[in-house]
């Protein structure tokens, strides 16, 4: 079965065309600026050149035609016939309390989907316009969503409730719901295969540290805990976004400088984070090299975001009572070995032994930064949602099959 | 030396008279309802009865000149004159980061305390009530001011910045301050003393646990972090305030409900914590009681406030890569049995090994609540922010007189 996978944002979209049998990648690529006279889509087909074109796509519609295109072109191509695609899976950001698992699309789930766009207004619409992309381009084809808040819903109240008057959360669903869980999840899956024990007798912090960054508390494969919260705001130090303060900060700062409610929250998501306390940039990349180069900005924000880390870690220990490994994922959970280090040097206490070389070695491969006699492992785990999002929609068509 | 200290809040006048050679309370009370027609002044002096007077007390002024009466009063008083009191300190919430230990009051520092409203605008002005009502009242005393925020200033930069734009420090001072500081030293001095280890070479995270709560980490005798921030609404879960929460939230929230900003200050200090989830009672005897009684929603909100407190402490662990010992004060932290034993239940995997008979004893002395063999031992030490005034101011004035 080959399965196309879809990642909607509101001016760009990107895909990955899997075939289940192997589950290798035939092809993918992106589309951006949509909307713009001058998109770009990149493309990379297996065991071809790239393929890279500008050209005008004012909507999602046309950019989904536009994939199915190259992905059936004379040269560049790796399919025949677009109907040799049987189905097509989404990434949709924000499921509320509807979905703990990925779905199949129909009314229904669309109408609750469109419920949640209060709740990931910059997400779920991107979401849906991609969704109705394919639907105009291939009215016939099985689509399924993948929920970034599913894995989560195994939370308990007392971790996903906020101090805060009640009646927020029953009228306006104020709640903590996570993000970044389909990443939680497969890193959790993987990290239990690597160190070869069954997920239910683990208790693992994962942290997802990307442009943005989350940790959760995974205790017996479920989801117990999360750094982000009701937003993607919460939690971690990031890019860009500030993660947790103190929250009169916000009256505070709107009152001393006058600003509006959509100017405090562009400020916290999008001015704050490592960009803010280096001045310089949000790519970790970036700040560490400054910070090796003597730069005393960003080598506090790379001291931050650091600690602030180290701190949610030891806040998951003491949530699950214990520890068995850490893992770490995403651009700069994955790259940055210098952040590692810091991370696993300062915590000691649990257990962790840190080998410096294995931690340093360049490697895309799941490894243990960790000696081998460490009480707590230390894992890199590269992360892999789009494969997730495959095999989801894999196994939703079967089951349905099967049903039927 | 006789030493007269006070808490001056707006509407409030605590007081307790030492006398420093023995460091004996001679009286305390407080004066309550200022501005009030039936203000109420409560009077304990050692060793004689109760006292208790409704009269009218339109401003600090006279409820000074009250308790000075009171103190000298024929059959209740336990001077013979006013001038038996050689020193005054004061309480002062917020000395912002211009003051890291106790001071002599003179001009520029009440030039600063002033500069300081902004920051703590429901304080700081009480507390220079209570300066100036002294004055006019003894206008040649030396008067001392201990700041709440003085003990956190050793608390390192990555500590106590915010992922924020810069220009909110460089600005308005948006930082971490932390409150409680006078607390969170004084146990920390105590629990070495009760370890018959020095603290200099002791990790300990203090909770300061009464209707406002916050948790230190307290490394070689220094706080090193600290749970409240700019404010005293950071943090723990407490009373009625929210503590830690997603900062999205606030500009969310007040969208959909239409609040201003006082109103939403109000909501999360004021109607938020323990009274919000429980619907009941922001007191946790009565949330306990409530919770054994099986009201769910006390249970929950016993669950959630433990659950923060213990990851608090975690992440503290992981600050200072260990710990050696928990250390719980105040109202709740000295009194609530049931919350000692979930977060110490609930952090085996630090090496608390909890006694629960030493826990379950009614007792106002200090103690362990942990086996004479747990690595990492949790300890009950009733607070005195007043003496620690006491000492303070006393020792300032030795110091003075030495220097002269």
């Amino acid at each position: 079965m080959n399965i196309l996978v879809i990642n909607a944002g509101s001016s760009s979209l990107k895909f990955q065309l899997y075939d289940m049998t192997d589950e290798s990648v035939l092809a993918k690529g992106k589309v951006e600026r949509i909307g713009m006279e001058s998109a770009i889509l990149s493309y990379e087909p297996a065991g071809k050149p790239e393929v890279r074109e500008v050209r005008e796509i004012l909507e999602h519609t046309t950019a989904i035609r536009k994939v199915l295109d190259i992905l059936v072109h004379k040269e560049f191509g790796v399919l025949k016939s677009a109907s040799e695609i049987q189905a097509v899976g989404h990434r949709v950001v924000h499921g509320g309390e509807s979905f703990s698992s990925s779905v199949l699309i129909g009314d229904e789930v669309k109408r609750e989907i469109r419920r949640l766009f209060d709740l990931a207004p910059l997400h779920n619409p991107a979401h849906m316009l991609g969704i109705q992309a394919v639907e105009a381009n291939m009215p016939d084809i099985p689509q399924a969503v993948v929920f970034d808040t599913a894995f989560h819903q195994t939370m308990p109240p007392f971790a996903y409730l906020y101090p805060i008057p009640m009646v927020l959360y029953k009228k306006h669903k104020i709640r903590r719901y996570g993000f970044h869980g389909t990443s939680h999840a497969y890193v959790s899956e993987r990290a239990a295969a690597f160190l070869g024990k069954p997920l239910k007798e683990l208790k693992l912090v994962t942290c997802h540290i990307g442009n943005g960054a989350s940790c959760a508390a995974v205790m017996e494969g479920r989801s117990v805990d999360t750094s982000m919260g009701l937003t993607p705001l919460e939690g971690l130090m990031m890019g860009t976004r500030s993660g947790d303060i103190d929250p009169a900060i916000v009256p505070f700062a709107m009152s001393k400088e006058d600003l509006t409610l959509a100017e405090v929250n562009s400020m916290l998501n999008k001015h704050s984070g490592l960009l803010a306390i280096s001045g310089l940039s949000s790519d970790m990349r970036e700040i560490t090299e400054a910070r090796e180069a003597g730069d005393r900005n960003a080598a506090l924000a790379f001291d931050m975001y650091e600690y602030r880390l180290r701190k949610f870690i030891g806040s998951y220990a003491a949530a699950m009572n214990g520890i068995d490994a850490i893992v770490f994922t995403a651009g700069v959970g994955e790259n940055s070995a210098a952040l590692r280090a810091a991370v696993c040097r300062n915590l000691s206490f649990l257990g962790v032994k840190l080998d410096d070389a294995a931690n340093e070695a360049r490697s895309s491969e799941e490894r243990a930064i960790t000696t081998p006699d460490s009480p707590v492992a230390s894992l890199v785990i590269p992360t892999n949602e789009e494969l997730v999002i495959a095999r989801d929609t894999h196994q939703l068509i079967l089951n349905r099959d099967h049903v039927v």
